[in-house]
């Protein structure tokens, strides 16, 4: 719009703080090489005299952040309080109803009302960006509606929550437990106090739907994603995957064959030597897969102060610049919503459950197995890895050839309800793609 | 600009080709997604007869390429030629004082005269889009200039010619000598028939000065940049690199260390499981360094069609969007000239010499790096691994301790006149950083 920005700013969290200090320390800068000025006119969070990295005493403060888009001067709202509905909700369809343009780094709220968000925004004249929702440091939202153009992606691999890959990754590299790590996480800073999003896979699952929208033009629900979080993944697991040659990964995959769509987050083995299984402590990575052209693949930090300020900054210019473009890179209209179906293609699995120690508990599994034609092309069973609670079963991990999910969830279910087993089974798909 | 575009296309090899072919089937794609509209209204190449991939018969045809820019409603010129001179510069600069848009994929052309360019950008309201001279399909320039706003790269390390790096992992894993990989190259169509400046590192260069002054906004000349081919590497670099853990890779690298800047093109070894050592083929790599944000990793296809014309697209939707940024992110008046220091820091060395089959050879190799301080880590003499054409000399390879590059080129230069070795001895960076 190449006039001054006049900014609301409502959450001032880590982000939201990050922001504020980006934006004091880099005026000049952005005079200079974009001509952009700005001013903030209006703060809100929920605690105002909260600890933060910096002062808010000189900005006007306002205890209800729904009535920072009253302010008739402001012409950008920046939304950084989190949460699908809510203030956040509430805010940013009030701040669109008064004509200001609008900046989030929310992928829930995307994710939930992207639609209704792209059917204002692509029939006003109004920015609405939301680079900072999806791999915070990585701009992979420019990436797919600036950059891409004509490089038609079929598949995408990723990992997108940060937490999560710290969690699983620092349990293989330090031999330690889910619940272990999970804590030192939260006393790092890396994990929420409340990280249940994070480990549940929601948190990739959200992020996911934003990406497959703009590959796709298929805008999903959460609930047409197949979705399994970390929590059940024990160091066990992690270290019958390394000796396979693996690393376990919380995958979010999407991918359109033979006109189905594929969407699923998910635990699952993946070369330790390739490039999503390298990606260590709170990294991201989007692989997106491409016939034609090869791949990119794109890797940096996904969270943070310093990496998502970035990318809401980066929005602001592009909204000073004007540069207006359709939410989904395809305007809402021509949007599918996501087809329900939770299928999966044949796959490779990693198998492993707590068999009884009961004279004939093997083959009493095998059979099982072969019953439902899953054939097995590895295994181990150590008689002495018993885990410490469970003394009297013995962990068997298998490698399956390729079977359908269905298959799988249907023995698995057979064999929990026996006593063949202790605990519940785990079962994670193997990556043989990438 | 948001009117339609009227294009002059000029050079109609792989990439113009591409374009035209892309322009040709996506244009109601186009429409709908931006819509953007355009027409072409002139072609031109050195050879009309050529055979193509695409029909050229209905695009108005000029044979002089200069007078495109002469037609009154044309406003966007697209430069395929290719050349730091000679026509791509004749026509960028008509073009530009025609008032026309610009967008190229010449990095030579930018890299000699972009300066001159990025002023003319600047002080109009003329489009200039050179997205595609940089790592064809990974979108790096806009990266850089519009994701990246507050993230201070502080080092980049990158593989930017598909060419060199196809043969250096080429040699690698088939085993095969640099002359017999280079022509089979030349018939994949990988390599030019003259591909002198994708192997002595002058492409890399240019695309290098052109990462630079975004980064930086230092704007360097190719004679700035310590540069160094590929043609002297053997398959016995490899095996012995191989050996200490490490690949060969054509890195182009530039850094900001305590106000000095480093610039620098050379095969060097880099780990083998390291980003860098793992790329193979024909792929590119940026990896840009930050010491506060951590790193963010771009990788893809660096060139053909495909990608290419995808990123010579991008720019023709920013183009017709109107993003209108300075042309080196930075103001050219803000952009100063490369520094001509082309010292390096103290770094550890591969260092390959043919020692003679002469007693006392070995003794007095390594008193005269002694007397030159220069310290061995490693050393490598195997009696029975002589070259060839090399029976009277044997290959000893050493990895040294950190020294000056000044001190291994006076090394070199005292023992190449000597008839302690035969053949010109090679030493190559050790990169550690990633």
């Amino acid at each position: 719009m190449n006039k001054k920005l006049f900014l609301g700013i409502v959450g001032l969290g880590t982000v939201g703080s990050g922001v504020i200090k980006s934006l004091e320390l880099n005026s000049e800068t952005f005079k200079r090489k974009y001509g952009m000025e700005y001013e903030i006119l209006g703060v809100s969070a929920s605690d105002k005299n909260k600890s933060r990295s910096i002062k808010i005493d000189h900005y006007p403060w306002f205890d209800d952040p729904l009535s920072i888009p009253d302010i008739e001067k402001i012409n950008v709202i920046i939304e950084l309080v989190g949460g699908e509905d809510g203030i956040a909700y509430d805010l940013s369809i009030k701040s669109l109803k008064k004509n200001k343009n609008l900046i989030t780094a929310n992928k829930a709220l995307i994710s939930k009302h992207g639609k209704e968000l792209a059917k204002i925004s692509d029939e006003s004249n109004l920015f609405v960006g939301y680079e900072a929702s999806v791999a915070g440091g990585i701009p992979v939202i420019k990436t797919l509606r600036e950059g891409l153009l004509i490089n038609k992606v079929d598949k995408v691999f990723s990992i997108l929550n940060g937490t999560s890959n710290y969690i699983l990754s620092t349990m293989n590299e330090t031999n330690r437990d889910f619940e272990e790590v999970l804590g030192e996480a939260q006393e790092l800073g890396y994990a929420e106090s409340d990280p249940t999003l994070d480990i549940n896979g929601y948190d990739s699952a959200h992020k996911l739907s934003i990406i497959n929208a703009l590959i796709f033009s298929e805008f999903p629900k959460v609930s047409d994603i197949n979705i399994k979080g970390i929590e059940k993944i024990k160091l066990i697991d992690h270290n019958y995957a390394n000796e396979f040659g693996y690393n376990i990964r919380l995958i979010a995959t999407s991918s359109l064959e033979e006109h189905k769509f594929y969407k699923e987050v998910s635990p699952m083995l993946v070369k330790e030597s390739s490039s999503l299984g390298k990606i260590n402590g709170a990294q991201n990575i989007i692989f997106l897969h491409n016939n034609e052209n090869g791949n990119l693949i794109l890797e940096g930090e996904g969270a943070g102060a310093g990496p998502t300020s970035s990318a809401v900054i980066s929005d602001l210019v592009d909204c000073y610049l004007g540069t207006k473009l359709k939410f989904f890179g395809e305007s809402y209209e021509n949007l599918s919503l996501g087809s329900s179906t939770l299928d999966t293609k044949e796959r490779c699995y990693y198998f492993r459950v707590f068999l009884s120690d009961q004279k004939g508990a093997m083959a009493e599994l095998t059979s099982l197995l072969s019953k439902n034609n899953i054939s097995i092309d590895k295994i181990i069973q150590k008689g002495d890895t018993h885990l410490e609670d469970e003394k009297s079963s013995t962990p068997v991990v298998m490698i399956t050839y390729p079977v359908s999910i269905g298959v799988i969830e249907s023995v698995v279910s057979e064999i929990s309800g026996t006593d063949l087993i202790s605990m519940e089974p785990i079962f994670l798909p193997i990556l043989k793609e990438v």
